[in-house]
């Protein structure tokens, strides 16, 4: 069995007057994620630690914020064609595990749900796919809530 | 052989009138971490890693801050249930490297400590435990003695 | 098959009056990192992922800041002598995955070179490193432009 490993992470500030989407999941919040897509941050960081395994390129070299037909788009296209990339590669997901870092508002009553979607795209089972939540303790940038992060490591195989 | 990879973060602040715990070692310092538990972010670092390669959720799940008898818990007892949960599991841990990230103190001269704290839990050598520590350059919150903060990677095996 | 996981996180301020190696690649810029050696943050993370996969220490032990011989010295040295601790404990490169977080100058223009310039070292082929370069939206020292930080993953297989 052959192995790669991929980190991803990816920051977005967290502004009034857009929606907050984490793991494909609508969170309902009174702040939203900046960005040209619809700027989630956790399937941008997954994005970024597939590419990354397969050496790739970034997140920005696929799907530049220069790119007017990539505006506000649902980020669930942008996993699937990096998903596509890296099946048509050789490999498969074997798991994946990620952090979501941010002070407000709870995430996890929505892993579940982010799983199953992250799940279906990537064609693994929701136990290969890992959402964890945690706050920076009200310091940085994340802490003020002025934007939130996330990491994610993936460990693909050769089929 | 199969394998599963996981990473954990975790932030505390640093204040005065808390003792100072990392990876299992008492390290004196004039600040501690701030927390629920002991507040160890190393231990708590590498469970949230153990937890995640396995998709069993986060360190907040299993041991959740309004739980009041883990106050002040000593966070090698969560450490050793977290190990018995990927145990269970039929999983064994093949290597650990983690990062501390702070200012003050220099950890590294208990690294040897923490190392053999850390692998006569988990049920391995010195060797497959790895603590590294580095300083942020006085940058950001880390730089600025609010607080620390660190990052765990794990390679587990099914048994 | 016998893998090791490391990971690397480095940090260093970005100061006038000094040249930005990052990648063993000189890039144009009106800042440079500051630091003892040249202050490479995508090598010494390199550095440090390889060296904790074996739990080797870290580089503040293998390339001490109060080394006078080590001063502005070329990071391309340490990684140099940091495969070579790798290699002589009987592993060798899978892959690494790494990301530079910094809010300019643009450096993926320069990701092939620097591929090039590490793979050489590492005895692997371009394929088998990945470079990433995100920002962090303007948010943190990092988004004000005081400094920069990258963190690099590995894979090892015992040869
Ligand atoms: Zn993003
Ligand atoms: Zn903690
Ligand atoms: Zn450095």
């Amino acid at each position: 069995m052959s192995y790669r490993i991929g980190t991803g992470i990816d920051f977005h500030q967290l502004v009034e007057g857009r929606d907050l989407y984490i793991g494909g999941v609508k969170i309902p919040h009174t702040k939203g994620a900046l960005g040209h897509s619809d700027a989630d941050v956790l399937l941008h960081a997954i994005c970024d630690a597939l590419l990354g395994a397969l050496a790739l390129g970034d997140i920005g070299k696929h799907f530049p914020d220069t790119d007017a037909s990539l505006k506000n788009i649902d980020s669930k296209i942008l996993l699937q064609q990096t998903y596509n990339l890296i099946n048509n590669k050789g490999y498969s997901v074997v798991n994946i595990d990620a952090t979501v870092c941010l002070e407000r508002p709870k995430i996890m009553p929505y892993a579940a749900q982010m799983r199953t979607v992250i799940a279906a795209i990537l064609n693994i089972t929701v136990d290969d796919i890992s959402i964890k939540a945690t706050t920076t303790e009200k310091m940085g940038f994340a802490g003020r809530e002025e934007g939130l992060f996330a990491n994610a490591s993936v460990l693909l195989q050769k089929i």
